[in-house]
């Protein structure tokens, strides 16, 4: 018997309905296997920083070292100055645990409606920088509140970062039938990070001859995620640019109900995290509203992490059973997890 | 008699093309008045570049200097090292003429096709904030080449660049009917600069009562982009932020063939320059293939900026029954260029 032991931030707002759904599918893949699934829940977020004012402390970050992986549902609340769990929670755990492959597949599921009247075949997946970049919380301001304010972000982008990335990208792509890798970043003004993220994928393209690779400045990315989905294969950029094109990559595959994200240690120092690219939305919170849909798509990221790569795939493939299925039938959240659940469990 | 003093910035692949139309087009719209054009070429971009080193000189930008406003066709090629024109040239003359209205609207006019399945009225502005942000150049590499090198990009942001800008988009919301401001930044990550905007949208929405305000992450504005851009009125964002996203506008309203934009200095210190939002494609350049319809809303801009509010309604509203007879009537550069100018001469 093999035991996953499962760090589970559920956070905030929808992020509590969504993991519990979540969760559910996950038993039921690894249902009758020799594989359990135990769980940690972790109280962290907006009612914790109410109640204690801590985000993450460093015991919290201990104990969750500990575990074989981490899903989470959402973090952040109206309620809570902006930043404070963003940074103090969600970002830290990210650089603490050196989730620098933040991996965000867009992928347009049969019988899911794109907003984009041409959609074509999308099936790409997002490789983005998740420990350096203008998300280092290197900035500050200087006569705050005064007309005379300055306020500075600084982007921290090393070798070492990016080379690493870099080769994650490469060789997922390789691993993928067309094997191609897009750099998307802007370095005809950011030229001193863009340069070094343009010479590091011509340095690691060597170890992967057979990759074909091309550029795009993130505006032009913008454009052909608007026109022309279907010619990207594997996206590698920047913590910041990945915030930004996998928003539009959920929106152009059906919303963002539906992405998934992992964020991944591949050096497996410490456990993924994985997690919905959606928020809290605490406008429908509480309302068996949220579609749990992202965190089952996360789940099944997370069984692949951990070797689980047949129950991955049954879970993958169950979810997109369900969206051919689904047209305009409205389900509450527990509604989608059961079916799912039962569907996964066969 | 009144001369308007032009700079022709014609540039590089298809910008010379583009810019002939765009001046015909001015031409035709003060014809038969007392306003006169009177044109001044710098040779500016890769030629001159190769031919001599040189990008833009002092000479040239107090040459510049003196003109009542810039044309601009497009800069830029792939034989030259990126970010050698961008930097040297483009964004020398938008810092250096203290260009900090970067105005680009988005509008989808009757008659053309959106990539998006249900675009609905698409007609909004982006007052993209020109001269600050992560556009500075203040970034550096430290061991550069080496396993160990690291690469900064510094957003600078000031409370006079960020209040001008934010003032700037106030007003241009006020007078339009919907009256409404949407701030995008990423105040959650980019907390220092992100909350020098949010404070100063605040303090000066109280010189404009009337206006109402939102707030969006620039992750979430490129999903309401593709799902609902008609909610959008006005939008105030940073240098970067506005880069990306006015070309994503640009794709939903029938791409950058149609996408005008005007570099404002709005105390009227130095000349103001305009120019279509696309680059200068050199794959199709040289071909009469370009759609000079970006610029020649540009030149509305121009008209506009100038005082020539009727002229610049005239050259719009010709734009406007173009595009709605257009279908897919393929014409060459100058064929549209010499339509248009008629059509505007009337
Ligand atoms: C909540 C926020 C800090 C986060 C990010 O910017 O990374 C989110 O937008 C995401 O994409 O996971
Ligand atoms: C060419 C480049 C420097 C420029 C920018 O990033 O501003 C362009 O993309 C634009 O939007 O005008």
């Amino acid at each position: 018997t093999r035991t996953i032991d499962l760090a589970v931030v559920a956070g905030d707002g929808i992020g509590t309905e969504v993991v519990e759904q979540g969760l559910a599918v996950l038993e039921a893949a690894v249902a009758g296997s020799d594989v359990k699934v135990s769980t940690t829940p972790f109280d962290l977020g907006a009612r914790r920083w109410h109640a204690t004012g801590e985000t993450l402390t460093d015991a919290d970050l201990d104990a969750i070292r500990g575990h074989d992986a981490i899903l989470l549902g959402a973090i952040g609340d109206p309620s809570v100055p902006s930043g404070v769990l963003e940074r103090g929670l969600l970002l830290k755990l990210r650089f603490a645990l050196d989730h620098y492959v933040n991996l965000r597949p867009g992928k347009l599921y049969p019988g899911v409606t794109s907003p984009l009247a041409d959609p074509g075949e999308i099936d790409f997946v997002v490789v983005r920088e998740g420990t350096e970049g203008p998300y280092v919380g290197n900035g500050g301001s200087l006569r705050t509140g005064t007309p005379h304010e300055i306020a500075t972000e600084v982007s921290l982008n090393t070798a070492f970062g990016v080379e690493r990335v870099v080769r994650d990208a490469f060789a997922r792509a390789q691993a993928r039938p067309r094997k191609h890798l897009t750099l998307v970043h802007k370095h005809n003004v950011l030229v001193h990070a863009g340069h070094l993220w343009r010479r590091t994928v011509e340095a690691v393209n060597a170890e992967f001859p057979d990759v074909t690779t091309d550029y795009l400045h993130v505006d032009a990315a913008t454009i052909f995620l608007t026109t022309k989905p279907s010619r990207f294969d594997v996206i590698v950029t920047d913590n910041l640019f990945g915030d930004i094109l996998t928003d539009q990559a959920a929106a152009i595959t059906g919303g963002i109900g539906l992405a998934a994200s992992a964020n991944i240690n591949p050096d497996r120092t410490a456990p993924s995290m994985f997690e919905p690219v959606h928020g809290s939305a605490p406008d429908i919170a509480g309302q068996g509203k949220a579609d749990p849909t992202a965190t089952v798509l996360s789940v099944a990221l997370l069984l692949d992490h951990l070797g689980l790569g047949d129950e991955a795939k049954r879970v993958e493939a169950t979810v997109a059973a369900d969206l051919a299925e689904r047209g305009s039938r409205v389900r509450s959240t527990a509604e989608v997890g059961r079916e799912l659940a039962a569907r996964v469990a066969g």
